[in-house]
């Protein structure tokens, strides 16, 4: 397969053969995931019905129930979020090629097998979000498109594969490199037609590993199993610290270019608008960096509490900066007026959420329980949000209504 | 004086002539503002020591006592903040000139004469802001770097001068711009060597005009008369709805440009950072729009009020778009449990400020006043914001201590 030093994100308006039978398997009936064929389709440790809350089926876009994520550290692969934007490609780990280009010396390329044996191994464990997490509370103000998550769009795993900035090291980059675009396999249709989905990073953030975190990895391991097709099978990249949209999937194409990528999920999506307007998109750079965020995850909303006091469970995630720590988690069950800190479950660990317990004190006069968070750089989850029409990065107090007994 | 078809920003590394002897003006000795010279470098209806708090003699920065600014919707010049970087250049009327280049089809270098007679004079009433507003409030977090602005770096006046698209349209714009660059003629003390303050907009700003709102200003009149000095005699932009810093004063350059401007304070300064690091600013995009704001200007921190009811008095400012007007400001005496509503004391102009006021019912158990609001477009003041270096953009609630007779 040559390699095509072209700046064109390549686009393909044919519905191919495998988006056809993506279509056919996730189709209309309700018992398409109960389907034996279906948990095939997604690998042994992966998401069914029974796992994951399916907000869409085509694509495929599912959140696991929010009691679940407070178990482990380390979220099993079945209730880590399914967040796509097109199909799910079905692509073989043999014949797989990495394609490098734009502002490198040479292009290149790869095979994962080359890609294995030429770099040296890398792991980390990041937390990735996705930048519509808890979106549905932002139509407290005004709906909002896309997904409607609750706040299960985030997971905590350990990613296997090389450092990017190895990679790009090796391909000795040319003068004007400035940011690191990458491109899928999956066919997804935006306003101006079909294209895959796509990201990009400043090549800052691609050269800057910190030990144990990269700035970026080119990963085929999920909790030390090979990608399953739906988490990017065979080969991802993972951008700890900023928004999911940043860790493109089926990656297939790297280019570095000499400023963010043309693609529509970096140039027009995933920015903070008020309204589809050019020049309010103008004035926006696309979401990098994921904020400070916090939720309780026990009780479940609506649950009932013996008076007295009850036990709350959450996880807390410190803005996606390295030198970044959760400070504090509080809890309050009277609006706000009295806080209760909360204890920190898990080791700080860069880029990561800790999950956090509290015992709170509840009356018959209690209605709900908020949680909210400070970490070390000053990121904050506040009382209330600003608005953007899609949806992102919502991160005010979290507000689970609970009943009491009187 | 030819035009210079460049796109290098002229740096000036001379303390020239006019500087010396503004410092001279703004030494050591604590009269200098008492001086009549002062008064009189500052023109007829601008501010002395007895209108305006100044932190900084050189550069001079100064903004009104809080109390005064909810007397009147268009703020008098003599209680409008001023805010500069370097000096006050003393620039003639007669002889100043403004040169348009860059992506043009032709350079320009007009006299304010042939501005002023060759294009449609347009007034509009805004309220600018500087992003350093309520800085001293991050301090709370951790220390910020910067002029310490309580909540009075913001006011709101009458401009008169031409559309900033009506200029650009004279000169016919080439392919590929896409944003404004303007520079001043001031000389500022940046990290990498003296300059002019320079500021960029996206072209669509510059070009969308909202009937009174003119999408930028080239300004020589502000409250009905011409510019003082150090409000940027003779010529200014005024760009609605963006942070004062876009407005740059003393303006003698204009350039088109397929980017932003390079000038230091778009490339580097004016963003939203938690550290000093060329990544993090790689990550952000220049400030532009200003968010929701809100502020108690009466009554003043530590006053005393009568147990029974306070008036409370303020202002509060909608997010920087034409069609964001303000909902609900709202007053609280008890820590935000309980909120009263405040009346909005001026009609809606867009990009204005209103006035507002509230009678809240206090005892002796208050012990201080919190103020926040809500926009239409969704612009909200969270009780807490998330930090950043040089304290950009507080616009957390107010909190003012007083205290009420037993």
């Amino acid at each position: 397969m040559p390699s095509t030093p072209s700046f064109n994100v390549s686009r393909n308006r044919q519905i191919d053969r495998r988006r056809f039978l993506a279509s056919a398997v996730a189709g209309s009936t309700g018992l398409w995931l109960a389907s034996p064929f279906a948990r095939l389709a997604f690998g042994q440790d992966t998401a069914d019905h029974r796992d994951l809350i399916f907000h869409q089926k085509d694509p495929l876009n599912g959140e696991p129930p929010l009691g679940v994520l407070p178990s482990e550290f380390v979220t099993p692969t079945k209730h880590f979020y399914i967040r796509n934007h097109g199909n799910i490609p079905d692509l073989d780990r043999q014949g797989h090629r990495l394609k490098i280009e734009g502002l490198v010396e040479a292009s290149h390329d790869f095979s994962l097998q080359e890609l294995s044996e030429n770099f040296e191994k890398s792991d980390c464990v990041a937390t990735m979000t996705c930048a519509g997490n808890r979106r549905r509370e932002h139509n407290a103000f005004k709906p909002v498109s896309g997904v409607q998550w609750d706040a299960g769009a985030i997971g905590n795993a350990t990613w296997g594969g090389i450092k990017l900035s190895d990679l790009l090291k090796h391909c000795r980059l040319k003068e004007g490199a400035s940011h690191v675009w990458f491109e899928g396999a999956d066919d997804v249709s935006t306003p101006s037609g079909m294209t895959h989905f796509g990201g990009s990073i400043p090549l800052d953030k691609a050269m800057t590993d910190h030990g144990q975190a990269p700035g970026a990895l080119v990963a085929w391991e999920m909790n030390g199993q090979p990608l399953t097709p739906e988490h990017g099978r065979p080969l991802r990249t993972v951008v700890p610290g900023y928004i999911g949209a940043r860790s493109v999937k089926w990656l297939s194409r790297i280019i570095v270019g000499d400023r963010p990528s043309p693609n529509h999920y970096v140039r027009s999506a995933y920015k903070l608008v008020t309204a589809e307007s050019d020049l309010i998109k103008a004035e926006q750079n696309p979401i990098y960096r994921f904020p400070t965020n916090v939720a309780i995850c026990e009780p479940a909303p609506e649950a009932m509490a013996a008076n007295g006091s009850v036990t709350v469970r959450g996880y807390a995630l410190p803005t996606g900066l390295p030198d970044a720590r959760l400070r504090e988690v509080e809890v309050s069950a009277n609006g706000g007026r009295r806080w209760v800190k909360a204890r920190l479950l898990d080791e700080h660990v860069p880029f990561c959420w800790s999950r956090w317990e509290a015992n709170v004190p509840v009356t018959d006069r209690t209605t709900a329980l908020l949680a909210r968070a400070v970490d070390t750089v000053g990121g904050v989850t506040p009382d209330r949000v600003t608005w953007n029409t899609h949806g992102y990065l919502y991160n005010g107090w979290h507000h689970v209504p609970v009943k009491v007994a009187g």
